[in-house]
């Protein structure tokens, strides 16, 4: 007897909609997400495709019309419900614009639960199009298969984060002046946590000596190279993942 | 009293050279390498220029002469000897193009101190531009004021690497089927190290099961995301060098 082939195979499509999923229901795709289905992945009626709705979590849904402009889908079972991602901030300094779009990237795919991008004294970039980054985690959570979009905060001065800053969150604060080893700190704080970076030319003295003076602060080193901005928002994310986070159970 | 000026500024450029440097020692620079100090850096006589050679270490050297084919310098200081990087080789998978690129200039940044791309059945890639590679390295190496240059092997196929390992050398094994939790893998594991990761569409089952069946190999997971070729890179690499390598004394 030949095996039962898996349902859905692991090489359907994913996508993340706007609409609420449950068993049973009807959805219609439109767009740039109907071109891709349609033409890209050429699905057509009874194909699977694995849908989430960053709510209730991730489904099997089954083609019922694959037509020029839209695709008609209905959602059968519930896979997975919506993930616990760790509770881990990012909140780093805008950098320029294929480097922050390195930063989502990466960060979706390592685990962040939420982004909040800061503006600093020398930040070369001072906008950040959240249309657009919002793009950019979605579809790297479909690649990476995420359950749970990262949440993405409209940017924020670095004196207004600071003077904001939630009592019981722990602010892991990349200085390259130095501080205490990286996985030494994240081992001796426990709960919430955060982690701040700074923009392609680090911060000035007097935002340096605004962020060690917050209680909740750790100063932190990332070894004795200079890490460019993004290397330092990836690899201290993944250490941090890695000793502190959802990497520390066996699969 | 002003305070002096330190010498050389942090803002002086950064250059690896082919010569030996000495202490008075003359250094013609040609070709990109004086473009970049007369045109774009816009040095002239007695500025200075933090020269490295890969061997003695790191100089402070300055601006004799600046032509428009060539620079000279002359070499006055060593400021560092060349620094000691951890024992880890990083084993990856060849990967497109622009993927593999950041591979090599975030492994130079973080602390790899060598680099063997590896062939598997599913690479797309199949060819590494060394020349091209190593370019890269240098300016990561410039960049990230690394004084040792990452060593850069020529690709070579899995089988082959497999059949001639060091003996003491762990290699740590990022199985997208599951494995032990990196950093316990990390901690468990004294010694010299190296990382392998595969390429786009993962390893095959012949080629996991031939990795697993090394001694020296340690399957280990890098969280339940599904991380692409280049980030598994990243992330375990930052992993391995914030616990094992050395990011782990205070700055």
């Amino acid at each position: 007897m030949p095996a039962t082939p898996a349902w859905p195979p692991k090489s359907a499509p994913r996508l993340f909609v706007e609409q609420m999923l449950g068993e049973g229901l009807q959805i219609s795709i439109e767009g740039p997400q109907a071109h891709y289905l349609a033409r890209v992945m050429r699905v057509g009626p009874g194909d699977a495709v694995i849908l989430c709705d960053n709510t209730t979590g991730e489904w099997a849904a089954r083609v019922a019309d694959a037509g020029k402009r839209d695709v008609l889908l209905t959602a059968e079972t519930l896979l997975r419900p919506r993930e616990a991602v760790p509770d881990f901030t990012l909140c780093a300094a805008l950098l320029k614009k294929d480097r922050f779009d390195l930063v989502l990237e990466k960060a979706c795919e390592l685990g962040v639960a939420r982004i909040q991008p800061v503006l600093t004294r020398r930040c070369v970039a001072d906008k950040l199009n959240l249309e657009r980054a919002r793009a950019i985690l979605t579809e790297a959570a479909e690649q990476c298969a995420r359950t749970a979009l990262p949440e993405l905060l409209a940017p924020v001065k670095l004196d207004a984060l600071l003077r904001d800053w939630e009592a019981n969150r722990t602010l892991f604060f990349a200085d390259e002046n130095g501080g205490g080893p990286a996985a030494s700190a994240f081992a001796a704080n426990n709960g919430p946590a955060a982690l701040l970076t700074g923009p392609e030319g680090g911060f000035d003295e007097a935002e340096r000596t605004a962020i060690r003076a917050l209680p909740q602060a750790r100063p932190i080193t990332l070894g004795p190279r200079i890490l460019r901005g993004e290397t330092a928002v990836i690899a201290a994310t993944a250490l941090w993942m890695g000793t502190r986070g959802d990497w520390t159970a066996p699969a």
